[in-house]
């Protein structure tokens, strides 16, 4: 890195607006070609007038939809906020990044699960914008791992790939292998949080300044918005693509009752690491929403509520000892230094939702579930009407696996195309601070120097 | 207290979590006994297929329930983060509080409400995590009575028996005498504001150190954000679990008009009572919201528009005056320290909206509800079918003197159970303060000392 | 100006008090008179039962609603905030205003639009309220334009006259004209603007404080709120009340898509405009959110998402420009002081909204639409049957004036209202400055002191 300390440049005037316009301008004629309403939201009459009827999809999607945008923008932008100086960043990199990326990941799903091979044409409605946001998601899991060290630039690049990265990966598991997988648990969750890993650890900066990587007061309340809105309306999240109906509902349920065992567990863990017993506000902004990202796959099977509450409980008691002891090892040992503690958050408590959805399937039987229950909720129809149970729990294991491969080997190429020395990063003297990408306003100079 | 104060010891490291992991152990066990999914969230297809279809009552209570959820965590949350050095508690144990307390309630009010007799299970869907979230609603209003006085295993012990009180007077007063109280006045509020003030009072703190208690200019707006999005969805909170169609469309605008005239008259009144006309925000954090409480139990029934116009116009004024006059009288001849002044926001005008409600139902007639409306209202099926409107009416006030009742006795008792020396709750003097039981970062500190 | 300064009087203990109780009392009468539920939110049963069912309008409007809700009290509020010391009055004034314009909204709407001739009863159901959430907006986005500047009892005044003029501004364009603007480009954006910005031209201050009309780092993060949750319901504000079924499910897919363009350009070009590329925290609070008011009266339309696309790609661009450019231009060249820039993210947006529209309805086809969807889309029916398309682009098109009209010259009138000595409005040297008609503890007086 010294080598090119002498060339960062971290001036976004020419880079960033370059950056931008080309690959909006891509949308737009990408749109162009490809991108059509599908029917329930085309005026187009068809025969049975499934557009204008009460059955719309809109009316079964756009609730939860409306939670899971939330949880995107509002939910990940201000959960970042929580460092002392780099709130505009957090929150507008944050929107820049999921703005973006929303566009290339409604053509690139659209590619793999939505074209109508007639026409070559891909239709989009509700279902197109959830998976959108569910993409996204996974980038900005990513965001939190290199938080504070990357240019807006690097990020666009990160979100590109990342979204490309995504929508393979999503196709392999979900459709090739009929991985069922909802909240993304693989998906989202395990593939995000080691593509930033990865990421992260290549760009390792050995002479990190570490004094502004921490939080005010102010700041860690601002944060708490974040948290709070990731953490209610995550059972959305989790049930937004479900079947239909019972499907939904259950979803929601078994996301609802993880949440609630991981917020008293955290709480206990981070009173019982801390000296004098004193809660840390980085263990409840996080852990506490360890149970959801656990519930991510088995939330829509009969994991029964009892045992929604023993993954929530156990997810955040790993989490919270995660942020604790392993994250200052990951930056010791292994070289990661990872700023929000996504491995904390969404790694290992997606593997466990990937293993505790493995496990479920497995042990999916006709009594529990009846035949048609099993059949509608497994999608045992066509090429996978005679997997076992025992099969797809099988299958639901190698989803963990494909996951975290395209998490850790794409991070590992993104990192070293953001370790080129012109993508305008800042150097390590000034990570963590707003002023290097904002205009930020002389009074707020003031007020450092009059608190310091 | 003086005899105790060497006893006090505010080290959480083993209280809290001692508490947090038996409890939510025991919460585990419970549900894995007693809790299972009810038919329309469970994937064992019944014969009418009632989990499948457009009807499942998911899509009747989801948005609502969302809305509620909101209001709990971030609306309660947020409302009490307005002093100066005491946010992070205010959302902080607002989240321990309300993600234990909702675990218990399915419990609590599974047992009286929701039990399948043959099997002994409870079975739980969209509608019962409404009814955690009001019940744990009731829990935090009484938290906003002693807020910055208690511990957090003190606000655990006050969530256990308060849930446990309100699942109790909840099934004598909605179920045994068929009182309708669809937003809670009665079962929520009134419940709720005078347990808080039970407590309160046997808690009470003569040399309380009261230069903390107060607001600082960003403490204020973050407030904001609880007021409003606890003044935008108490609509949903009214309607959520109203008979579906007509019954929550109706209710949910009385809320929305009686709302409006609540704030309009409690900016009235703040500068009619303040020197210079100048406004307070604390009236506009609290008294906006009266007309909400109010309408509490009379938003179902066709309390007609100016009507709840009415509703919210007094009780803007009502609970403005309450903030003015009526907290320091009680601080002072009754020994009463109501941080939030819950009295003001959810004791005077819950009241108020049970008186309202007994009166609407005893008015109620065929000519404006017909008979299969007023039939579907009020429950009058069952042992019910013979009740008149008037009598009706009767059971409505005898609604409120039970919740009244069951607050003040069940709070005396649980007020000094609390007073007990060795749950953790801070000196006088460190009352208001997060550094007790949080990590506060030495910007902080530094801050305040540069500020004061 | 200068004559009246000795005048001035800010105290606001009478003038508001009064205003508030006479204007609220007058709401109680006329809503005694005149407003009553509409069937579906009645409790009479009617023959076909349609108070009861699934197919009650509740269920398909009630999310919208509460999406929209939010926007008009959290998103509008928060966004105002960004001034260093004026947080308390943008969202409680915002607060105020909002509260007491919906219910003089429903009266001026329902008058015009929901009058039951047989009875002289206005019936109201949710979509009344969706559209009294909609009248307020626009006198929100006047006060943008005037923020800092004016007294509470002036915003009333604004605020009464405003509603008043939209619901005579609709009915016109809406109504007798049959013009399509579901999510009002031109009856909300275009009139609240230029409302605002010729009340702001009478007001015209030359010796305006500019010291304190700028920004410090928190306050420009709680802004971010307000812009984040307006962008995010956009899709809601713009689908709410289009047709059922496909037209909401199309009117949100399109919002959605052109949003995430806005937020591209909007970054691009402020990085572009600014020394040294760093990002201004005004741009990404307003331009981000012009694809969204230009997507206001096409958003129903097969506009096609690539078209939405480009839409928000060059209102973010505009909009962007407009506040480098411009804003400084309207001060020095007319005298117009625009506190938010209204101008940018409402007025100009707007006016391309409402051209795109114009354009869109003149090119529908029925190999597009089919004429089923034609005439249900652009309501050819009675009157209108025998209307072309490219007819209806030339109504579309006189909505503009209108709407621009209505705008300019109430304005105008009401600027010359607001100049009124007695109306309690700041001197110069106070506006921007909460002090002025709000309690603010000691504490910021200090903090400000310390900082500067």
């Amino acid at each position: 890195m010294s080598l090119f300390d002498g060339l960062k440049n971290t001036d976004m005037r020419v880079k960033l607006p370059v950056v931008c316009f080309i690959w909006e301008l891509a949308m737009i004629i990408l749109f162009g070609v490809f991108i059509r309403y599908n029917p329930q939201a085309d005026a187009h009459y068809i025969v049975n007038n499934s557009n204008t009827t009460y059955l719309n999809e809109f009316y079964f999607r756009y609730p939860s939809f409306q939670d899971v945008h939330v949880m995107i923008f509002v939910g990940f932008g201000f959960l970042m906020t929580f460092l002392q100086r780099y709130s505009f960043s957090a929150v507008g990199f944050n929107f820049l990044v999921a703005a973006f990326g929303i566009q290339w990941a409604l053509l690139m799903q659209g590619w793999f699960g939505s074209l109508d091979y007639s026409t070559g044409k891909i239709l989009i409605g509700v279902e197109n914008l959830i998976n959108a946001d569910f993409c996204v998601a996974s980038c900005l899991i990513a965001y939190g791992g290199v938080l504070g060290k990357t240019s807006p630039v690097q990020l666009m690049i990160m979100t590109l790939i990342g979204v490309t990265l995504y929508a393979v990966e999503e196709y392999i598991i979900l459709t090739l292998l009929n991985v069922r997988d909802a909240g993304g648990s693989m998906v989202i969750h395990i593939f995000g949080a080691y593509y930033g890993l990865a990421i992260s650890r290549v760009l390792y900066r050995p002479k990190l300044n570490q004094e502004k990587n921490g939080s005010v007061y102010h700041s860690d309340v601002f944060a708490m918005i974040g948290t709070l809105f990731l953490w209610l309306f995550w059972p959305s999240f989790n049930s937004a693509i479900s079947n239909t109906g019972d499907g939904q509902h259950r979803a929601m349920i078994n996301t609802y009752v993880s949440l609630s065992s991981s917020v008293v567990t955290a709480v206990a863990i981070s009173s019982l690491t801390q000296k004098k017993g004193k809660l840390d506000m980085v263990h409840i902004q996080n852990a506490t929403l360890a149970g959801g990202v656990a519930m991510g796959t088995a939330s829509e099977m009969m994991v029964s509520c009892y045992g929604a509450l023993i993954v929530g409980f156990c997810c955040g008691i790993i989490s919270t000892l995660g942020f604790v002891y392993l994250t200052p090892l990951l930056e010791s040992k292994l070289h990661i230094q990872d700023t929000c503690g996504i491995h904390n958050l969404h790694g290992m408590p997606g593997l466990i939702g990937g293993i505790v959805g493995a496990i479920t399937a497995a042990a999916a039987s006709e009594a529990v579930y009846s035949r048609e229950g099993l059949v509608s909720l497994f999608n045992f129809n066509g090429a996978f009407a005679n997997r076992s149970a025992s099969t797809q729990g099988g299958y639901q294991a190698a989803g963990i696996c494909i996951a975290l491969a395209f998490g850790l080997v794409g991070g590992t190429v993104v990192g070293f195309i953001l370790k080129l020395p012109f993508w305008g990063d800042a150097p390590d003297e000034n990570c963590f601070e707003d002023d290097v990408y904002w205009e930020v306003s002389l009074l707020l100079t003031l007020y450092i120097l009059a608190v310091l």
